[in-house]
């Protein structure tokens, strides 16, 4: 067995657990680092299920088997998500060494081009890579914020990762394939993980974006420089940058350029956003385009009280399939706000931008919110109900308050 | 203890070990993953010890316990090198946990500024943050190239890797320090992992750059959106993007600026490029500024035969200081040369980029080199010979046989 990075005494630390909670508290600590404090606070939750066990526990919230949250100050503040770190969800059982067999010989066969092929992953490998970093969000991430207690995972901030994906590029793949055929309308993406004996209609991961999104899709292998784990949908997903997460599917074995959306139920009713008290289906929008969306990351609010003077204020913010332009951030609710400064490198509009924003706070209590714009929106103040809680990217929900002291 | 990400099976499959190489070797894989066969290749060096057990055994090259090298095509196709296959080069024993003790109370003293002053690890992370991506490269990085048998890690492509920092620009601290002193020259790092009651000229990490390093340098605690591991300098690391490895020194905790260099062994005599069979000393440059670099990744030579037809030749290039704007590659050995095109978002002019050439090869054998340019400069075709084998950025030596069949 591998042993952890972090070391040992902190290690020690964690499994000391709640005694040192005070402790930190008292100090005031605000630091981004994540303490067993933090970790303390969740210790009466869930165990990392099994095919999750790398994930660093004291990174996440695991709400079930199928719903791994990243805490608010854990998504990383060097721009990617550490995958020990990111997310997880999933909507079928994730697949195992033995259903996915032998890597190299696991295949995609594309569908709806001029001259339909199958390409094995090996072959995939020895074409020309590409690599993009992208957001990638669960379309219910920000679940937690609404008030009806609608069903799935209750997600704050943190089904949500930036991450770099390496693969190939479906331009590439449709070049091979002489074209797309005429008529086709939609990218249609099948995942290999349904389990045996099952009614396609309701256990098929199948998922339709529009046609364009190919243009910027790759099939990647990798996930920040490594091997895709099991969890995340090795040994090929498919990256629909700007698109919320199931999109982004699985296991892939099947691409496919359609006339119509997939009639499964993944796309044709679950995933809709319609009237609270109102089940999904085609008649209703489904979850595609990420809208323009930030958050805090630091102070957070769960960890004491700030020291009174210069506070640095910081978060990320990305704008779905448009450059995010410019942060602000409010600490007093959204009354008066200062214009926040970009960190570091800017990976590509897919990516999501660190950004900062120094406050000189006297002792009191902050309401500390963050708006993003891209492509001319900005971010709405509040969220738009519906019945399964998606899309949720209004700022007020996203913010937190802190004490000064 | 944690599970590894990849799963059971692939890790029997390394364990089954050497069995497995004759048959990929005959299957003709050139694929970019870490495979069985690699691994097996390597099974009979050193262990990992144990301040590093937690790197990816099947990623690395294990020279002795302060030389742990990636093996050339696990240095990251996703641009950043993942810090589980990143290399390790410690002059001195890496600090314990035991001897760093409370990380938020850590100190760093700056001196050579109008206000010496200093702060706490803690203090420093309520700072405004700076995430910035930066290629890392050992001084003998390509040592095993050369003849002479130089004494140290006989290094290959792998002593270096490039990756995301985070932390607070020294700028940022000069300024709270009312700025530098008169007169001041270099910027001087010391490390505190100085084992006990030695001599601190012959045992002190110390380490000085030109002053206008400073305006770039960044402190860092986190590497690649994670708190620093003890074996990469926990829990504060200087930064000198564009200098050579030694010169980020680890266990950060004097920062001074001075009006002269250090006059430890590891300033004056150490990592100085003199002719062979000639000692170190202060008349002898030292390893600062890295040198434009590039190498090719895949295919790799020891994986058996390539097939024929069009085979995507891939690497990575960087300028140093400067940022690499071409690059070059050649399957004749250098006798003929394509230009490649880079791939993925562009981190920053500290950063590596990876590069892409597609070739049509008939059956044969082919020398593949690669050639980059940064600022005006393109590297030279042959190595510099120096009796410690220093900066190396030759592209003969870098380059890879490979079979096409």
């Amino acid at each position: 067995m591998k042993q952890t990075r972090q070391t040992n005494i902190s290690r020690r630390n964690f499994l000391a657990g709640s005694a040192t909670v005070a402790g930190l508290a008292a100090a005031g600590s605000v630091l981004p680092t994540i303490t067993a404090a933090n970790a303390a606070a969740h210790e009466k939750k869930n165990a990392l299920p099994d095919f999750a066990a790398w994930k660093n526990e004291q990174a996440v919230i695991v709400h079930s088997r199928s719903g791994i949250e990243t805490i608010r100050e854990a998504i990383g503040s060097g721009i990617l998500t550490p995958i020990d770190n990111l997310y997880v969800r999933n909507n079928l059982p994730t697949m195992t060494d033995e259903a996915i067999g032998d890597k190299d010989k696991w295949t995609l066969s594309i569908e709806g081009v001029k001259n339909p092929k199958t390409f094995t992953l090996k072959q995939l490998k020895l074409m020309s890579p590409t690599t993009m970093a992208a957001v990638l969000q669960c379309s219910g991430n920000g679940r937690g914020f609404f008030a009806h207690k609608a069903s799935g995972s209750q997600w704050k901030t943190g089904a949500a990762g930036c991450v770099m994906w390496t693969g190939v590029a479906v331009t590439d793949l449709v070049k091979m394939c002489g074209g797309l055929a005429s008529g086709v309308k939609f990218l249609t993406g099948t995942g290999a993980d349904m389990p045996k004996d099952q009614d396609p209609q309701k256990a098929l991961l199948e998922r339709s974006v529009p046609l364009n999104v190919y243009k910027d899709a790759i099939l990647a292998w990798e996930i920040n420089g490594e091997d895709l784990p099991n969890v995340h949908g090795a040994p090929l997903r498919l990256v629909t940058p700007g698109y919320y997460g199931v999109n982004n599917v699985k296991h892939l074995n099947k691409l496919a350029f359609t006339t119509s959306e997939s009639q499964v139920r993944f796309m044709k009713s679950s995933y809709r956003v319609t009237p609270i008290g109102t089940k999904g289906s085609s008649d209703y929008p489904t979850c595609w385009e990420m809208d323009v969306k930030s958050w805090v990351t630091l102070p957070v609010a769960d960890k004491g009280s700030v020291a009174a003077g210069k506070v640095t204020i910081s978060g990320v913010a990305f704008g779905g399939l448009k450059e995010v332009s410019n942060v602000e951030v409010s600490v007093d609710g959204g009354k008066n706000w200062k214009k926040a400064q970009f960190i570091g490198p800017n990976l590509g509009k897919f990516a999501w931008r660190q950004f900062a924003l120094e406050a000189d706070l006297k002792p009191g209590s902050y309401n500390v919110v963050s708006r993003a714009s891209a492509g001319g929106k900005s971010q709405p103040e509040l969220r738009i109900e519906n019945e399964r809680a998606y899309l949720h990217n209004g700022w007020k929900d996203h913010g937190v308050t802190i004490q000064v002291a």
